[in-house]
């Protein structure tokens, strides 16, 4: 194991943290509040200490194989998790450790659950510090999965990977480069027209910039306690549906659909399934919520999708407490928790591709039982899919589940209400936000103890490296050799 | 498609119900109960119907293949239910059509759960025949999961099928007839004995005959409104749990037993996991019970032990009411509602070998991850499981949970409170008898509405013929060709 190369890189990125620190530390300058100070020490322990780590390291080999690989990924989100609390505690907006913690956890991996019971009276270099853990969590995610992990051959976050035969870092540098520069922009791109348009709709521009952040990143952090409910304006929630719907998109179609190639975008088989799930159920909660509340017409249509979008793209925004609603529409919704963005996306949870997957793999076993000496394979995009991958997939389901069930029941001993428990290790496992219970959307996460905010805070990294990369690191064999 | 022959097997087996009715007569004759006629009419509509069949249908074409196998599955347990209903209806017990299909597909199926408010109110020839149900329904799935599918070759309910090539019905008779009736004299040979052993420990002999039937049958019926709670007896309730043990366990396994080939069964890799889960949770459960309630140290093992076992198998007898534990052991229960006895067992629910074979394939898939290019087959009794019957048992899990969900969803229509449906969907699928909520251990099903009723029907059916036997008939490659 080259431990060297693996300390060199998590302290290039603690460099990186350091310097993404000094956005916010702008912010706070230009507001003239309190927490000036504290963005600067943040910032220069994490710029020192990533340089000394630079210097200390200097000269390592370079060669970073597939072990190395697993054992950076897991290390950098809680790495930057653990250097992300600085700025809370030492401005005293989050003094308790355990509950910075889970604040800048819940952020990197754009889950978007938070501790805070009154976002509105923190200092705005805060809030937006908050709101930049997660644009840079759906940032890493979307370059991980689609520049550097593909690359490595490293799956598990990766329905299909593209192997290259051992590492020849020369020539991998200018390929992951090229991607994720492209992804880089495709990202900002986005996340600056959202910022205009919200702008444009009448949030302040300050506001605008910071639910852009957490749309993009299908993250889920408000400045306002009430979250987007806060602007009773529809074209501002509107606008944030459609962005929310872009960052569940695999991103790769994005860069297709933007130079033009919408053709191939609407043959894309996981495109289509998620567009027509969440038609779907935006038909049925809309006809729900017509019959069962008072609402008129459009704010029925509209908080129907808004909170479809949301959930399915693991977002967590809220326009409507889904809670209040009749028990057959907040169940609905509890279901849409297992669903996920599309891969490729800054989305968490399952993932529409292996939802599709599973149920075709399910139907055609089917077939499969009448005609039992046919070979008949799964098909996606049109191509026959490898065994090996719905082996694949087929696990990464029930991992996901045993890891759900189990993890319910623990949590009962924390949160006696099996609803609540439920809710909120669905929630942090699916990168979502919100819960149920008294984790739900109006509630916040500052009663769980400190326990249940350490498990839940795993939980959220589990779900982040869809599992497999993390339990990885608890295999034997991962060690051997 | 061989209708002919369709109709002429389920005459036949209207006929055996009409014959099986005869013991029920011969009870309610003895205690001289009003309920004497039911029986008489009943038996002779089964007996004469099933005769008139016969003639009708003489000299049907004796091929059964594939498909006229899985419908007539399929249909047996229909056409059972609907003429079972006839005593209580005649009778007067349970006068409304609805309630008796459910009462009677609840017994055929094993499942247990009961929409009698005041059991001891009917007379003794009818909760015989309630209990006598549950007995032939569990004789009918070992022998149709044992010996009959495995020589049809049919899967999905077979792990391990024995394909054989094509029908040749002069073979397959003799097989399948010794090895039915060795099943068949290890299940009346257990039934016997548990029933003297109930009969020394202080029962009547009428109440030890129907908790032997329902005991075996992994069923849960019981002559008493309160279960087996009626009875405090420790030896009672252990010689229960003991034979709710024996027929949770593969009935090959039994006969093996017998033969005094002890050291194959302990070899056999399901059958570890199985008392490994039952002893796992039940020290969890017992350390809990110590903890948190009055318990003596002995009631507290017997609960834990009785709960778990009568759950894991999918009996559902009572000895104490699970929903009044502390909220963590409760889930633990629900938990065990996922379980399900061993394959071969009368036991319903997703099954020991299925969980065991899902887990080890999921433990592997991360070894896979880190020797991509290495074939590493599961290994169950030292044997690599074909990814065929991998995939198969993937698609089984899925399939589960997504009828298991989406019918939690429609039963909050039906029943608002959301533990109340999970509950309700998950017993009935798992052929379990109690749930949680509304519908938990001291409650019952009479509440529901008659929708409910039907669809929980319906899911007893579907999770007793294991999904894909029923599923297979909506597949349109089924009636093609």
């Amino acid at each position: 194991m080259n431990f060297k190369i693996i300390i060199r890189v998590l302290g290039f990125l603690i460099f990186v943290e350091g310097i993404a620190m000094l956005l916010a530390l702008a912010v706070s300058l230009i507001y003239g509040e309190s927490d000036t100070y504290s963005f600067l020490i943040s910032s220069g322990i994490c710029v020192s200490l990533g340089g000394i780590i630079a210097l200390l390291t200097n000269g390592a080999n370079k060669d970073i194989g597939k072990r190395e690989g697993f054992i950076i990924v897991a290390l950098v989100w809680i790495v930057f998790s653990f250097f992300g609390t600085l700025p809370y505690i030492l401005s005293n907006s989050i003094p308790n450790f355990t509950n910075a913690f889970f604040e800048t956890m819940s952020g990197f991996t754009t889950t978007g659950s938070s501790i805070l019971d009154d976002i509105e009276a923190l200092p705005h270099g805060i809030l937006f510090w908050r709101s930049l853990t997660q644009w840079l969590g759906g940032m890493g995610i979307i370059v991980l999965s689609l520049a550097i992990l593909p690359v490595f051959g490293i799956g598990g976050m990766q329905l299909f990977v593209a192997e290259v035969p051992g590492p020849a870092p020369d020539k991998i540098s200018p390929r992951i480069r090229q991607t994720a520069k492209t992804l880089w922009v495709i990202y900002l791109g986005f996340t600056i027209t959202e910022t205009v348009l919200l702008w444009i709709g009448g949030m302040s521009f300050y506001d605008a910039i910071c639910h852009s952040f957490t749309t993009m990143a299908t993250g889920g952090f408000s400045t306002k306690q009430a979250s987007v409910a806060y602007w009773s304006s529809p074209f501002i929630q509107y606008v944030i549906i459609v962005f929310m719907f872009f960052a569940g998109t695999n991103f790769t179609l994005s860069y297709l659909a933007l130079k033009g190639k919408f053709k191939s975008v609407f043959k894309d088989e996981e495109f289509r399934y998620y567009w027509i799930f969440v038609l779907g159920f935006t038909i049925i909660i809309f006809f729900g919520l017509l019959i069962t509340s008072q609402l008129g017409v459009e704010q029925a249509f509209r908080d129907a999708l808004f909170q479809v979008v949301s959930i399915i793209t693991t977002t967590g925004f809220a326009t409507a407490d889904y809670l209040l609603w009749t028990p057959f529409l907040t169940i609905i919704i509890f279901g849409l928790f297992f669903f996920g963005g599309s891969a490729g996306s800054t989305g968490g949870g399952i993932k529409i591709m292996r939802i599709v997957l599973l149920i075709k793999n399910s139907y055609y076993e089917l077939r499969r039982l009448i005609h039992p000496h046919a070979i008949i394979p799964v098909k996606f995009n049109k191509r026959s899919v490898d065994t090996k991958i719905i082996t694949n997939v087929l696990a990464f389901f029930m991992l996901y589940f045993i890891i759900f069930a189990v993890s319910t029941v623990f949590f009962t001993l924390i949160e006696p209400d099996m609803e609540s428990a439920m809710g909120a290790v669905a929630t942090s496992l699916g990168n979502i936000g919100p819960g149920l219970g008294s984790v739900g959307p109006a509630e916040n996460f500052n009663h769980i103890s400190s326990i249940g905010k350490w498990f839940l805070s795993f939980l959220m990294l589990l779900g982040r490296l869809e599992l497999f990369t993390i339990l990885v690191l608890f295999s034997p064999s991962f060690w051997k050799q």
